[in-house]
């Protein structure tokens, strides 16, 4: 496996740029959701030990350790998104020439496709909590950084739409319809409130900064 | 000035997240930026050398020259956008306690605000460049990866929408209005023309993974 993180941001680009199958989109997405993390926590770092923040001190250290987490869980799955990647590149390779290895090589296909859109789903929900973070954070955190909640907020919702294409590529594949339907409409939630806290956040940045 | 390519990616995301002014929104933003562009250079790696894509082998050559060029492009324009921060914030801090000193100081700080304006704007027309490139290869690059041409578009578009918040800080201390009806109007039109080239993009992606 990659390690990613230990890499230089250079090298990391470098590689995803490349023709490598890892990091592809989902992998992608999610350390761009870890950036948008990273501004949350800036903002929260910069309103935390301020007397004019002082009421809000204790909520926002709450908000900062949660989004610290956050990051952390996004880092995961990165490796989590790359891992599922390369297991279902090799259930494909499994050989198919008899009905017996044809079952045995849907069942496993089956499978390593359901893992390939959790991990995405996975992802998705992260970017979720995180825009509620930056949706408590933009009214009261410091007036100085608001813009970067505002950053936080686009590239979280874009990072979102982003990975949730990676549930599209792998669910016209599954079989299990129940499942299907449970993910699709799990994804219509989680596209429809990002972008409601998005809107609303933002909203509360422009008239802090104007 | 902090070496952040050389530096590992958990080490950026890491110096990100504290309360180190920089890098701010607009660098991480022209980061989020670089890796929207590496998704468009991968499904042009992935495009390059495919028999079954052999008709637009070298317009997909000129595309992944022009994202590879745009990502050092958004390289540079981190630290310019540290650089230009830096500049602002010690320009604060020149003296003001004369009206020569306060006549000196203004005339600085509106040319660093301008500064610090430019750099935003700059990711943003890179952005939109990179969102052209997009569109033209969604319909021609490997089908196989063409979810990850809409990774770059999503985003390139919130990376966009993102560092523009930049501008928006600055603009309302900037004194020369013309200057400023300018930046508001190119601003207006990045949006507008990203947002649709983001769409149309995904609706070809979309098309071509169902």
């Amino acid at each position: 496996m990659k390690e990613l993180f230990s890499m230089s941001l250079e090298e990391v680009i470098n590689l995803s740029a490349s023709s490598e199958p890892t990091p592809g989109g989902g992998s992608v997405s999610a350390i761009c959701a870890a950036f948008a993390g990273s501004m949350a926590a800036m903002v929260c770092n910069l309103t935390i030990g301020k007397k004019k923040y002082k009421e809000v001190e204790e909520r926002v250290m709450d908000l900062r350790d949660e989004t610290m987490h956050l990051i952390s869980e996004f880092k995961n799955l990165v490796y989590e998104d790359m891992a599922e990647f390369e297991k279902l590149m090799d259930t494909y390779k499994l050989p198919k020439s008899t009905p017996e290895e044809k079952e045995k090589r849907d069942a496993a296909l089956e499978e390593a496709l359901k893992g390939a859109t959790e991990t995405p789903l996975k992802v998705a929900r992260g970017c979720l909590r995180l825009l509620r973070i930056v949706d408590e954070l933009a009214p009261i955190g410091n007036k100085m950084a608001i813009s970067d909640a505002g950053v936080a907020a686009y590239l979280a919702e874009g990072s979102l739409r982003a990975v949730l294409l990676n549930v599209d590529i792998n669910i016209p594949s599954i079989r299990d319809k129940e499942y299907v339907r449970n993910v699709m409409k799990e994804k219509e939630q989680l596209i429809a409130e990002a972008q409601e806290l998005k809107e609303r956040s933002l909203g509360v940045v422009m008239e802090r900064m104007g």
